[in-house]
């Protein structure tokens, strides 16, 4: 497994909650880690917004998985893709997984609705997937990816008003396709219909979660239960619109930075957020460049 | 002249001093719009940061372009492009204005200085353009971009050192090649050398600065020396990192949203900023379409 | 309309048989469009083809049509894209038109099949849309690409061994959505399934056809049919295939250029194809520019 | 070291002459390898023309690498990227070369010119790199590429005029500041430039050549001089012009493909290239997926 998909498992599969950040560009996810998060969650509505986007695969998935690749290069902590459907069919599956294992940003989730997704938290009818035809997506996406890919099968059945048994179903067909965990999902306010699902999954694939209608719910509560993976989907992104909301207000009547400047961070943290000083420094070494050899014996050509 | 180089124009023109506001993504362009600014600059500082990059050309032209685009589909106010130094030659300004005409963001602004670009508050040699060089990328992005790109000369000269006679004298030579107005930047805290600009230059083509390093001088008093324009170049991206930093560290430490929740944007505001109603608004109208003709005939084929 | 949208209508609805001729690239546009062809068939096997993958949506649209941006910007005829199924729902389709009507090629081609897309020659079970959903995509791409994008609607429904009846059916729904002509494909070896189709269709709107596997018959036997444009969708791609493949194995074989060199355009065609002179001429006049002013009074800085 | 980047390495390092064949699209590096070539040469121009631009650097790197990875994803044998002259500084070299290992397609070339580029056939002044600088780019990419990158430095000096001497000295720099083979070009119609350099060189790294100008001398010659690489750079793409070019005027003109069908490949040929047998043979094991554990035990969720 590569270093990355290696240490996703491990955030899985050892005891106790962990929890993913959710990222939404480069610079959210470089936040994230330098926060003290293990892991992090790159947003598919995330993505979408920062692009002005709705979360309805108006992004293609090459547009993803770019986006993607610039975020895995900036972090040293794993990543968890959230791919919604997969972008089509078990071909289509297969090949964003060959890209996700060259990236190896660590995972990739793939959920059991159809494409174009629709948010979850949309209102309205969606359909869920025929679980043979997501069983094919998931083998596709596990024979493909393999160990360089930690693949999550996220099912969206109770958000659709089915039942926690045919939940606790379809996500051991899941496992049983391919999937190395599971992404269960809910909106409820309550946190009981993940409890109850994850007293009739018992000890099977590790369980992640998504507590974003259900935020309030203290985190012991779901460790207790056995859930591995808490992820903060969306939080990032909304707090990053409440930070350029308040300034852009602030700004446009008083028309001058004058009390605003130290609400902010310094140019010079966004110059450290993004390495500048690894530049500067290569540019000691690169910018002309003599090898040893040359140096000594004047061998330079001019 | 297309509506958003016309308007970015408008402003330029009209008396009294306008303000562009920066963004980094397509997120913060609809947010700085919906606070009420008349128009963006789309940072090239900025869209490198949000992707993790430094402000030394990493992303390539066609990156940038292709987030230029999704950020003007997303507003209706008119944006001020970032260009860096055109990204190399004559010939690839025009590669660049053909398409900024086409996506009909409003204007682009390139810089005296040589491709790949340092950002202008790093320190160090930095060379600056010969002036016939940059005239020919003047000269070459007007031919191209014609009415539908509000072109922008942006110089240098006293970031680097150079005397203020110097720079006046660059600038005339940048209206004559085909400059629609002139970007006088300074790295100063103090907004003398602005002033002194302003008094050489006169009354010749309109002049926009950057006030970071002098973004407590009150306004009024640029718009008394007669400038045009104030750019907010990154304070937009700034306050981003602070909202993102600051909900992340509380997150990490206490592992739920208890108390988090309401100094971020709800879920709702999310779906708002990105358009969500019109994408519902649209499911009803086409996601089974009936001609008139064909469903008063029941002609309809099943 | 814009030009090239305007352009190709034309073609639709002047009397005779018009042919557009399928290009993979934008070089071989360019040669079709040297060769006299007053149109172009951007294939979507073609594109695929080229860069060497199947004709089942393995290219992301946004893949698609940077490719189709570029070989638009080298011809000055227009052309038709071959959309596939528009790459999702109606919403989807949207978002294609509007960039396709920024480009400006001329007309986008949607089918009634479902994403992702099997090529119409590939054996086996293919799915043809319901009418009212495909409606939706037409209605919706028509509203988006209005005047700007000549919209096609194609059927595949005899491909797909359905009857003319219910051919003739849908097209007449198609057209009703918001199709300006209608693109009827068959895959029988005689042409007697269109020529079935023309005479149950009459004159309604234009009909194109795509004579691949009845590429044999006699174009004078559509015109007299009242088919409007015959599609070459990928001649020009087979072409190519045959013409490397000679090469290489002659090449591989031999291992020098002897006898070889006079069978192969020559490096200046190449250069000729691309523009190299228009780029050389420029060079002259903005490589180092100085305005007539300046250049009179010596004051071009140095 | 990656599978691909060793064998190039080994096709350069082997006693005896080798040849990389020229591709300019993901589709005439599959003809090749079926040809029987063990190498490619992923050609600048050829990406360029095939998109109908000039070898001037109007491909974005970005857009190049897409193309490279497409290419790369569709044959077994390695190839040597032609990077021109790294698209900027020894930064973008980085970027690119960071790029160029995860591909995995072999090895990067990059030549001692200044970005923007210039094709070498092209006449006027070309201004050579200043060692040092270059070698600063050959370093950078050497220190990220590694062993997942063969790095072959492209000396220029012989195309612009300079003397054989010079050559063979930039050479040797440019191999101890990393590279692990020369290109040396020439644009001579005799292979006396060559031999002279082979002459001086002697057995230091070994050597790259591209007989275009000079392509009807025998292999054997530059064999016997020690020249380990020959590279058919352009030849497949001027082979496709001649196809196509034919295809298109006779088609023009007789309006029907009667007597053409057999001068070009079949769509089964087409369907062979783009490997889709591959995809007919997954869809019958993914479409729809089911695990044994569950088909036995009648366990599907319906």
């Amino acid at each position: 497994m590569t270093n990355k998909a290696h240490r996703l498992a491990d955030l899985f599969s050892r005891p106790g909650l962990d929890f993913l950040m959710g990222a939404h560009d480069a610079l959210s996810a470089r936040i994230a880690e330098e926060a003290g998060f293990a892991g992090l969650w790159v947003s598919g509505l995330g993505l979408s917004a920062a692009n002005g986007l709705r979360d309805a695969n108006e992004l293609s998935w090459t547009q993803v998985l770019e986006r993607v690749e610039m975020l895995a290069d900036r972090v040293d902590i794993p990543g968890l893709v959230d791919l919604d459907t997969g972008y089509g069919d078990f071909n289509n599956v297969r090949l964003v997984m060959r890209r996700l294992a060259r990236i190896g940003v660590g995972g990739g989730c793939i959920e059991d609705k159809l494409f174009p997704k629709t948010n979850s938290f949309v209102e309205g009818y969606q359909e869920l997937a025929d679980p043979a035809e997501f069983g094919g997506r998931l083998r596709a996406g596990k024979d493909v990816g393999g160990n360089d890919v930690y693949l999550v099968a996220r099912c969206e059945a109770m958000v659709l008003g089915r039942s926690v048994a045919e939940t606790v179903d379809r996500c051991g067909y899941y496992e049983q396709c391919g999937a190395d965990a599971i992404l269960v999902h809910s909106k409820s306010s309550s946190p009981d219909q993940i409890l109850e699902f994850m007293a009739q999954w018992g000890a099977r694939s590790r369980v992640a979660i998504v507590p974003t209608t259900y935020s309030r719910v203290p985190s012991q509560v779901f460790a207790d239960a056995g859930v591995s993976i808490a992820i903060w989907a969306n939080q990032s992104l909304r707090a990053a619109i409440t930070g350029i909301e308040e300034l852009c207000r602030s700004l446009y009547e008083q028309r001058c930075m004058v009390g605003l400047e130290d609400g902010i961070a310094g140019l010079r943290r966004v110059f450290d957020l993004t390495g500048n000083d690894e530049l500067e420094a290569a540019k000691t070494v690169y910018d002309r460049y003599f090898p040893e050899a040359r140096s000594s014996d004047g061998l330079v050509p001019s």
